[in-house]
């Protein structure tokens, strides 16, 4: 392998992100000069702090990127062509990188027809506790609970489709998504409480036959999420 | 109005349920002795409370349903011919009916496409709760606590195609659950502090870095999802 990325321009390392840190220490004896290195890690906070701590002085070479590209199904089976086609790419360069290896990687994702933005590791990290991983382990946890019950055949032969859209993502890999909760777990611990909180107030609503507030409460998420349709 | 529901065989009251206690009030003095009264509320121990309490002695001409066929939309604008092809419909027969009115409401739901299964009202509010009210609510509570925020464009700007799945059911009608919330509030309440425990649990496995119950909740819910799918 040290020949292959001593003389590689560009190396990704599309390892789940807790084995990141141990091909980062395998791989950073044999950088080239020239060599960028990044990553598709769902989360990444975690893998910054890995890459400063298995790169030392050549940190300044490794882009953190996370692909955002989805699917209940994983592993190289799951493979397609296309599956970069039109979705979001984010960049999350660290202070070390140079203008043109952030390029360089922006380049190379706009190759496969992606649209690459740029925010911080944190800023990453919160974004999608909230619009990603929150929603996955809300999905596991209600599948979860309907499993550990004795009439889980009765209960699920009849759900419908609202069911079927909302617990999709529960179909997902739970090593991927153990590794990604634990990544992000600070963020991820937020977002939760604040979500227990919201659902502790509908309860209150509920308990208190307080119509109004649900109503308001589902009018203006109803308002929002009509308004919006993924790009 | 009168003369129509006192000829009529089949009268199907196609009303939202916060609606139903009014119009059984103002149809009751004119059913015809073979006239069936039918619903398609989404809940049934509220309506078959108002069925009792409005139609007296004339209840046994009440045959209680429930037609699962969701959508986000609503109103007549929405309706399809094929709507009910091979979709569930519940019924929650009283021990007022008779054999003959609860067949023939099964059979007017058989000639629309429809597969008909029978329990009785409490059995089918205990199973809607957890397969759809909760769900619903989930969602809701979800897309709201976005809504609530200044960076709600952003965060929208990045969710992918799980968060659209998730959250396709809080564009629903917000009166429409806000009937259905109220008028299934004790075992929807229910399974909210049950859901709420599930999310400490998690919460605590979080804080507590314990990878392993993580993956095994997870585990357990991919292993029930992936092995379901709407029929």
């Amino acid at each position: 392998m040290a020949a292959e990325i001593a003389d590689a321009d560009l190396v990704m390392l599309a390892t789940p992100v807790g084995q990141m840190a141990e091909l980062m220490a395998r791989i950073a004896p044999h950088l080239g000069p020239q060599t960028i290195i990044t990553d598709g890690g769902s989360t990444k906070s975690d893998v910054v702090r890995e890459a400063y701590a298995q790169l030392g002085s050549r940190v300044g070479q490794f882009v953190p990127a996370h692909p955002i590209a989805g699917a209940e199904l994983s592993g190289a089976s799951a493979a397609r062509s296309d599956l970069f086609q039109w979705k979001k790419v984010v960049l999350t360069p660290l202070p070390e990188n140079s203008a043109v290896s952030v390029d360089r990687v922006r380049r190379a994702w706009e190759l496969c027809g992606a649209m690459v933005s740029q925010m911080t590791p944190a800023q990453h990290d919160e974004v999608f506790a909230v619009v990603s991983h929150l929603p996955h382990l809300l999905s596991f946890a209600l599948v979860h609970d309907i499993a550990q019950r004795d009439n889980r055949d009765l209960l699920l032969s009849f759900a419908a489709s609202g069911f079927r859209d909302f617990t999709r993502i529960a179909a997902s890999s739970p090593e991927m998504w153990r590794d990604i909760c634990m990544g992000n777990r600070e963020a991820l611990l937020g977002e939760l409480q604040v979500y227990i909180a919201e659902l502790n107030r509908l309860s209150s609503a509920l308990a208190a036959g307080d119509a109004e507030q649900l109503e308001q409460t589902f009018f203006a998420a109803r308002e929002l999420r009509a308004g919006w349709t993924l790009k």
